[in-house]
């Protein structure tokens, strides 16, 4: 079959990949009909080697399909049945899962990333792929609602499986709740996502800091009520001040977490308010500023991280099933498997 | 009458200094009976000048005592009422008073402080002497529960104030329950109070960090159910590890906050945990760095802050006529206001 895959740095592919097989009881083999490409993989992109990526090693950690097949253990799912995967592999049992950290389950390994994070023992495939091997699929896998099953709804779901709920995810850490006001910077698919989030939350202001006209438009079309198209600090904060009866953000979601972006995000939001850190470039090296005056004198609490994904799919996919929630917008583009490693290149080029 | 004052960077005294005087209908002058030094009157004695502090300011932030007089607006005291003082003027009745947030009030002033934090309109005096003007009593005074009004308990009572509220409030503010793992890093007065406060909040081990013999053994007295005499961070780290069943703790409480105390907090802090930086050395140019890694990987929420102690105050005045809170044996000299000056000169010279 084909898959996507890691060469070294700066080369990947679609390439012939051996078709996954059942190895342990708890597996399911997963037929993949729309997969995503994520932020993520662009560090892959430019960065693989020194992740710890080898040679053929396979991408892709957002997918959906069709269970094809499952192992004698595997209780929860048949094949036919149509499914979204978490980004990750989780046992659904441990302490973490059942905390709604399955991000942190004792069983954690990632699809598509490199053999250093994977807990469950390997090889652990990508879902870039025509096929992927699903290890402990009681507790990774999640079934699509009958109504949202048919192809015509793939582009709603797929970003449940990483994007929304890493945003999602945020806001919760943050404190964020109905009525509230949020601020998300940055423009990009965590960004957007934000937003979208935010406004099925039920925020009050929900207002997107950008650069990118064609996203900020985006961002309107996913629930935004304000789009700031400004790099200056004190531009942005007077806005969110003016829009906020002079107190700022409840919460901020900051998708980018630079130093600049911090100290926008401290600028924008209210005391005691969140932070919600989700950008990860300090992964390639670049170390934000913490304004710790700021942090102790007005209570801002800074958190956020790796999405626990399977946790957040009942509520969100109740929100779409609601009317609520349909981040199929961001999904720009749609192509065969073969054209996916020219695909992961575009926004490298872009960026 | 007799304050302290602060005469210039290093040079604080005991001088006489005009008594209070009711200047607005909710004002109240209070007899002070009992008043703390705090850590940050050091910052005071070492860089006053750098925050504002101008000759003749008086200090003192931290202080219990008797309603002397009451401005014609003040419903809730009377004169001979035994009173709290928040540790900052507060109206406890605006958005931020209301949401337990009173260190952000509208009309926040800070006793013993430089004009710069003064909101509600100067000046505002110290509690490190005689008598004090307390503006806005409504909202700043809390009444002392009749059962501990007497003298006899004015050194449990006094903790509550400022420090054993901050570190409730990083406590609370990280996320900390019943039942939970804390580990204190620091064995100075706001770290003990860490101890003491996860003690009577529940928590199940409470874990102080330290390296002063005398102070581990007031924490063990205070609450701890271990103590580390260790700066090893990996040290630190099997030990809580062992204690945690290999998971680390739910909330540790850094009171120090510098670079290598926040990287025994994340070696410590349980995925998905908090950490509490109640350390002020930021103030005086230290800037931490954050594991953003680890805070991102393993979703570590990074919080704690200015205390709104007035909030707190029902709960830990219930916590100490329940017998399960009594920080009096933080409080190692008692002595004459004569002596305040000298007093706060001596951890100066121990720092």
């Amino acid at each position: 079959m084909q898959g996507v895959t890691f060469n070294g740095t700066g080369d990947i592919r679609v390439a012939e990949v051996p078709d996954p097989e059942l190895t342990e009881p708890t597996d399911a083999i997963v037929r993949v009909t729309l997969a995503a490409i994520c932020g993520s993989d662009l560090h892959i992109y430019n960065a693989g080697t020194a992740f710890g990526f080898a040679e053929g090693q396979r991408l892709g950690h957002e997918f959906i399909g069709t269970v094809e097949a499952v192992g004698s253990a595997v209780r929860g799912f048949r094949p036919g049945d149509r499914v979204l995967s978490s980004c990750n592999v989780a046992d659904g049992t441990c302490v973490y899962c059942r905390e709604n950290l399955s991000c942190s389950c004792v069983s954690y390994s990632a699809f598509g990333w490199a053999p250093r994070v994977w807990r469950h023992g390997g090889p652990v495939e990508g879902g870039q792929s025509e096929f992927i091997r699903v290890p402990l699929a009681d507790g990774t896998l999640h079934p699509m609602p009958e109504a949202l099953a048919g192809p015509e709804h793939e582009t709603t779901l797929l970003p449940l499986v990483d994007v929304v709920p890493t945003a999602w995810h945020g806001l919760v850490r943050a404190g964020a709740r109905e009525g509230h006001d949020v601020v998300v910077i940055g423009d990009g698919a965590v960004g957007l996502s934000g937003i979208h989030a935010a406004a099925a939350m039920g925020a009050s202001n929900v207002v997107c800091v950008g650069h990118h006209p064609d996203r900020l438009e985006m961002a309107a079309r996913l629930g935004a009520t304000e789009v700031i198209a400004s790099r200056d600090e004190e531009e942005i904060a007077a806005r969110v001040q003016e829009l906020t009866g002079g107190q700022g953000a409840h919460v901020v979601v900051d998708s980018i977490s630079s130093t600049e972006s911090m100290a926008t995000a401290h600028a924008a939001v209210r005391a005691g308010g969140g932070i919600a850190c989700l950008g990860m470039d300090h992964f390639m090296g670049k170390t934000p500023e913490v304004n710790w005056r700021d942090q102790f004198l007005r209570n801002i609490t800074i958190t956020g991280g790796l999405v626990p994904g399977k946790g957040y799919l009942p509520r969100l996919l109740e929100l779409v099933e609601a009317g609520r929630m349909d981040p199929s917008p961001m999904l720009t583009h749609r192509l065969p498997l073969a054209e996916g490693a020219e695909v992961l290149m575009i926004p490298v080029l872009q960026s």
